[in-house]
């Protein structure tokens, strides 16, 4: 480490007060100046999202000794813009740090997870980005074992960088061994029955989303079977989502659109 | 065509309402069997979220003669969810597309996209599925002149199907001309600039999201450069995320965790 500490955004989608986000400030604290921009309820499954045609509203809040931390009432991703645009004013931090989210994000579950949807926006704004999760949804997960994983981690990111575009989604086995790191690639998996059907007090139907993750890979080098094996997976993740191998058969394809007379 | 037609779902997130959908269900009409299921209210922006925590609906509407439509309080990612699990009870429909889009999805805006998240999750679910987005945002666009686009393009997806984990992002610019369609990669590019703060009667900042795209891209095969040509671009997109060519670099690195001792 050099004289100068790096500037750490840290984020998370469960929300300010959860305990996640506590371990990873406090783990970031030991490396560099920590800022907080997180939302201000729990924000899961929202993805991607941003908030648009509503206003938002992020307000200075102080939850632990000598950081400094805001909360936000938009998304994960709204924290991220906000961060980088009104605390930051453009001048990036060295990194950002999403989590630690409680419950994994590892195969499909990147694409719903505000985790790592938030990472992923600090990597869009050009800020070498890692989301932190741990395989526990419970307020009393214990998160203590994964303490020296994410320095490791972090101070590796901050001493090689990454790659423009790429960012790192770290996943934690719920064991207090864990046997190590592995380098993974996403699981191909998707959740299943996914609708708890319901009648309310004035007849009406409604649903809850629930269902079970399905793992439909057999490989070896999946961020899932890292996990089963006890392991922290890490899996780079990258924002173009081109399918590129695709490329040359869809150029084959000969789409009749000269019928059209304009007056259909 | 066979004897049998093939059963569509449409999605969207501009709302049930949306002029947009309304012409995607037109042209659908032609090809299929369609069934709607699309947000009650506008998603837009809401990337891939799904909704966690709390009861959706869905109920039956009846907009457009002969059409069977539902409505649905959730994001446009629990619609296709909704209607994969409880309409079609597990039997996919043949395709899945989702718009038509009151304004651009190239670029970044695939991960921003309710849209194209729709969509995604309609891939998801191994559905052949397709977004549509048209560079204009009014109530009034014009989309008449997409229309023979749409039916080439789910003709040829119904024809030659798509590889498992690819989808299409069609985007076509605001022009009665339309050149063509070109098959492209994803844009490089960013939001900047993006919030315009003000205090409100009470005396309290907010913030409106705003801003304008930044292309950071100077390919000739770019969805971006297509469009600004006047061609339609098609994207085939995969949710696989790993960045594939960053895991040898990772797999070099010497993760520092063997200091651990439990009681930091």
């Amino acid at each position: 480490m050099t004289d100068i500490k790096p500037t750490i955004l840290v984020v998370n989608d469960d929300g300010i007060t959860a305990p996640g986000i506590k371990v990873l400030i406090e783990e970031m604290q030991k490396i560099g100046h920590v800022v907080v921009v997180a939302p201000d309820s729990p924000q899961s499954g929202m993805g991607h999202a941003i908030t648009i045609g509503k206003p938002l509203r992020m307000d200075r809040v102080d939850l632990y000794p000598g950081v400094e931390m805001y909360k936000c009432t938009g998304t994960p991703v709204d924290c991220v813009k906000l961060a980088v645009n009104k605390i930051f004013k453009g001048k990036r931090p060295d990194i950002c740090v999403s989590g630690i989210n409680h419950g994994l994000n590892n195969s499909i579950n990147v694409l719903y997870s505000g985790t790592m949807s938030a990472a992923t926006e600090g990597a869009v704004e050009g800020i070498p980005s890692v989301g932190f999760s741990l395989d526990d949804f419970s307020q009393q997960a214990d998160f203590s074992y994964c303490r020296p994983y994410i320095s490791g981690i972090v101070r590796q990111v901050l001493d090689n960088g990454l790659p423009p575009g790429t960012l790192l989604n770290v996943n934690f086995p719920k064991t207090d061994t864990i046997k190590g790191i592995k380098i993974c690639r996403q699981a191909a998996g998707r959740w299943v029955e996914e609708f708890d059907e319901r009648v309310d007090p004035y007849g009406r139907d409604y649903y809850w989303m629930t269902g079970r993750f399905q793992l439909e890979d057999r490989g070896e080098d999946t961020d899932a079977h890292a996990l089963n094996l006890g392991y922290a997976s890490v899996v780079p993740v990258q924002f173009d989502m081109t399918a590129h191998h695709f490329i040359p058969a869809l150029n084959s394809w000969s789409f009749d659109v000269a019928s059209y007379d304009g007056n259909e």
